[in-house]
């Protein structure tokens, strides 16, 4: 069974619409993921102790309406996938009277610590018990092709960029990318697609080139350290 | 009798050391705020029916030790002073077995959300019965002057930056100025005080230089929009 973890949307989620900010509402999914991972007995905690994280290589977000503040969220969270090097969990985003807010897909991998290389996942008992059959409620992440765009804006990673695993967060890369849209755009924005594809790490110092095509409804992005594709993304606004 | 918010030290707060970042902790503090006014009839979503809203004048953090991931907070909040135009609120960070982490004082000020000037805060009936006559734990930030210091990056404010104000909320403030400090001092911190000045509101699109001199322990701060200070800071860490 899915098992559910509520939410509330603070004032700090929110941008001057009193709307959730996307990054923000990533986070809150994020964060039910890392719950259920603690809950289940393979969270980053129980990772670390074997000198392994989890790392986020995937991720769809899809909404139909986008929370305002003081609004609570229910995250329904499951594993529907495990194989040997990918995990895929899956969430719904509701309110408490089941009305549909959104769902989401993401890919895992489990990365070495030190060597910073992908680890066979199978030696996760617990992960492996906690699979179900129950597919995902929307599209999982596409594989985005890389192709030529125009550097738009350039960020140097700092320290408020860098998660516990000590590269750029998920959330900021969700930042620098919705930072360069047209704000008009997301004032209005309630029906979202975001697929992200998280190709290397970005430890701090490091500047990153934030290279985009944008045609409204559909926004692509490549954020570049020098020849190498850090990030892909691509949303759709509506 | 001053009221108890608990926290929880998440996987998002901290840095790569699992120690809560900065920014993290005011984060804390100024939610306790927020609820605090809210439990009292004061809050923002009180205010924003009068077209006001709080903004933060001046802000002060201490800490004896930094907190760590999955730690719980207890943070106690209190108005103590009450006056025409700012009011003082305190705060206390402690572990729930009692232990000091740190503590915060705070000044504020009522805007109207048109004119964007200063409210007399004597109107706030619900405030100005729940001030106490319970002294500031730490001494209260203090008044920076302005002075001359070289540039050391730059800042455009975009979407991730503003608040639900509308304007760079004081986390990021926090993040500008914490980015441009040494990393292994960062990194060891344990004993921080942190004194800032909110001068100017900076709305999206607006260039901030930030601008600092830096003789490890201590390290000063202007935020300038050309010839206009936005935010000075003074930060010594131990």
């Amino acid at each position: 069974m899915p098992r559910k973890y509520s939410f509330h949307v603070n004032l700090q989620d929110v941008d001057h619409t009193l709307k959730i900010k996307p990054a923000a509402l990533a986070d809150k999914i994020l964060s039910a993921a890392g719950q259920d991972a603690d809950t289940l007995g393979f969270g980053v905690g129980e990772l670390g102790r074997d000198r392994c994280t989890w790392v986020l290589s995937r991720l769809a977000v899809q909404t139909e309406t986008m929370p305002r503040m003081g609004d609570e969220l229910i995250i329904e969270t499951w594993v529907s996938e495990y194989g040997r090097l990918l995990t895929t969990r899956n969430f719904t985003v509701s309110t408490p009277d089941g009305r549909d807010i959104g769902a989401a897909v993401s890919a895992w991998v489990m990365l070495n610590l030190e060597s910073r290389t992908p680890m066979d996942l199978s030696r996760l008992e617990n992960a492996v018990r906690a699979t179900e059959h129950i597919p995902s409620p929307v599209e999982g992440p596409k594989r985005i092709r890389t192709e030529q765009m125009p550097a738009i804006c350039r960020h140097t990673a700092a320290y408020s960029d860098i998660d516990f695993n000590g590269h750029v967060g998920t959330m900021r890369y969700i930042e620098m990318i919705t930072d360069t849209l047209p704000l008009p755009l997301i004032e209005q924005t309630e029906r979202l697609r975001m697929d992200i594809n998280f190709l290397h790490e970005t430890p701090i110092g490091r500047t990153i080139d934030i290279c985009s095509v944008q045609q409204a409804p559909d926004f692509r992005f490549r954020l570049c350290d020098g020849q190498t594709d850090i990030c892909r993304a691509e949303l759709k606004l509506g």
